[in-house]
């Protein structure tokens, strides 16, 4: 092991698209970067995604939707380069497919739905077609005949996450980045004062003494794995819970041309790639740590599908997979420094880790390099950051992002001390 | 290798329920037997089954339907025994769960056929109960309360095939029966005469060259695997074809409980084992080889299920699968000699390979062994034999089965040469 193996200037904690995409930026801003990932490199969270890229599909109401729908489009509006640069740096096709998506409605409560939905989009100077079904089917003639209305969304469009940690991999490898799977973070190790982040200990085994690594900073993109780690006081833990998604994934015998692009139903989606394969999901349920499918959820999901596209009667299921999302309390994603100097957060991105990996690199790697917003000033990036603070669930922490930086500014704050994960807010379930 | 082993009294090609249950009791009967397998000793149609033990529920019209009715009662009435010698013999308990099965109509269209196979069964003699809803509820309070009606077969069962699996390998062992995984048969080997079978070659590949493996007798129970075996002249063939089963294993989180039997409605059956694991089946498709699960038939049993059991909304999904019933043109099995001194068959048991194991295994060995009928006289087995005649389906092959044993007494008859396989009737193709 180099010195910089030994005490890398990043140690990232989670080897999925979001800890990938971190890491493949910061080793291209000149640092040393070391990955750890619990098991195998992406196939967490991210192996079972659909990879949308739909931000004003998306897009929710309240503060928080808000908040979400800014850093999508930023995101969005990054990922033709990203892909580009991902691309080129590997070798290996992202599948990036600019087909935009179809909003459909099944009945007249969908369709009444679906108009509201649009004039919000409308309010938000979203852009979205209003569509009649025969308008709905001459772009997606396989769309059901007794569908009531669509909405057209012609900027979102999706990429293959597969394909995508692939594609990071090799970048990564090609940069120079450390990549150690199967190597699962028991604790974060601090300081005397508890307040500066030195680095992880890696449990040891039967086989194996315990290790400290120490590191120049670390970033937790570990998702809802993050419960895991120990070694953080409640008032510098970010509160991720798992939120379990059931995904299929389809493949025509006949090859591609069912679906042209991303078609979008009450309680589920359909993804086409360009090889006649087709992603089905999915269910957003709260169910802890369950990684098992389940009957109703995967009942729902085709029966849906069936309403919709009756074409998808002949497709075979390749797979059936779970994943779990990270959700923060409002459901947006904790990206930045947190309450201890030397530890910063990318994770919580819900349904939206795909989609928001591009921009939270940038934001990411801003926060550990001490910038405060790498490219603040640059107008996308005004305001993101702190959008995303890591420490607005904790009751007291009122400091600015920018005084908070993952890297060299980050102080504790004897305020925070005692708050608790109680914040986690309950979250209504729903398949 | 012993003697025995370089050519052992009995060569069985196929080592799934059907041909494991052969060479245990031909061991038994002082044989010295081996059983060659293409892959994995019970991948195949055996590991995908659901169990079923429902000769009664099984019964079809018609005169193939009679003769695998005969079978399925006499080898229900086996199972027992069958069971417990097994378990015995192996250490392994089988499963076998005597319940009864309930059948159940959703509509008035399914109550009325339901009426008429009730009707149908008191012809036959069969035992059957018609219930009122309430009184099937009484027995299965899971069963949806919309149901019309129900009829109860108190003698039909179940057992757990991947045990009887488990336990088959355990007792051939045990035994002495030599079993040899991942070796394809390429050919049937004849004398120069072409009349007498010889042995089996087995392909070489990179690492090997081909090899002949001599033996007294062989016998095939290689399913719809049959077909990848060349060497035998078209009147010696036994058409089979594949029939696809799509089929859902299921396990409830909340123990067992949720069904005390087994439970069968138009287009499916749910089959309960001891320890709240359920198995949910299935389709029958006309695919050929074809093993991918389809949404069309997956999303039919699951919305199927879902209406006679809303409770199954809460299992979880631990297996999806496809299996492949060797089918014969009338879809009853083709059991004991064929056209070729030395060869003969056990195969084309279709939906009933587990429920026909114990009388497959006293025909096949009676065949074997030269008897004819190896308990010819006792009553149960009478006519049994002639049922199954593989060369039924060989147009001019009128030779009565008593004089076509397949150890000894089977003689090329010249009036066979020329039929062909023409002979594979179409059959309807069904989700």
């Amino acid at each position: 092991m180099s010195q910089s193996e030994r005490s890398p200037d990043l140690l990232v904690i989670g080897g999925g698209v979001i800890g990938l995409a971190v890491a493949w930026r910061a080793r291209e801003r000149g640092l040393s970067v070391t990955v750890l990932d619990r098991g195998e490199l992406g196939r967490g969270t991210s192996h079972v995604a659909a990879g949308m890229l739909a931000p004003v599909a998306e897009v929710e109401f309240g503060e928080a939707g808000r908040r979400v729908l800014a850093l999508g489009l930023c995101s969005s509006g990054m990922w033709p380069a990203f892909a580009q640069q991902l691309e080129d740096a590997s070798g290996i096709e992202v599948g990036l497919l600019r087909t935009g998506t179809l909003l459909v409605a099944r009945d007249d409560d969908e369709a009444s739905e679906l108009d509201r939905q649009s004039t919000f989009r409308d309010s938000l100077g979203l852009r979205s077609e209003r569509l009649r079904p025969s308008e709905a089917r001459a772009l997606e003639p396989a769309i059901a005949p007794t569908i009531r209305r669509a909405l057209r969304a012609p900027d979102d469009h999706s990429v293959d996450p597969r394909a995508v940690l692939r594609a990071l991999r090799r970048a990564c490898e090609a940069a120079g980045v450390r990549l150690e799977e199967h190597t699962p973070v028991a604790r974060i190790e601090t300081d005397r004062a508890g307040e500066r982040v030195t680095g992880v200990l890696l449990a040891g085994g039967d086989s194996r003494p315990d290790t400290v690594r120490p590191a120049g900073a670390v970033l937790i993109a570990a998702g809802p794995w993050v419960q895991e780690i120990a070694g953080l006081p409640a008032h510098a833990r970010v509160p991720v819970r798992p939120v379990k998604g059931q995904i299929l994934r389809l493949r025509d015998p006949a090859g591609p041309g069912l679906l042209n692009g991303v078609v979008r139903f009450e309680g589920g989606y359909l993804v086409p790639r360009r090889d006649g394969r087709y992603v089905l999901g999915a269910t957003v349920q709260e169910r802890g740590f369950n990684l098992a499918p389940e009957v109703g959820g995967v009942y729902e999901l085709l029966r849906d599908a069936h309403e919709v596209l009756p074409g998808v009667s002949e497709l075979e299921i390749e797979e059936l997979s779970v994943g779990l999302r990270p959700g923060t309390p409002d459901n947006a994603p904790a990206i930045g420094g947190g309450a201890l100097e030397g530890l910063s957060w990318a994770t919580g991105h819900h349904r939206n880790g795909i989609l928001l990996a591009p921009v939270t690199a940038e934001l990411a790697v801003a926060t550990v390099t001490g910038g405060g917003g790498m490219r603040a000033g640059e107008e996308p990036f005004d305001g993101l950051l702190e959008a995303c603070d890591p420490l607005r669930f904790v009751p007291g922490a009122r400091a600015g992002a920018g005084e908070r930086t993952g890297g060299a500014a980050a102080r504790g704050d004897p305020a925070r001390m005692g708050a608790s994960r109680d914040e986690e807010a309950p979250v209504a379930s729903g398949a």
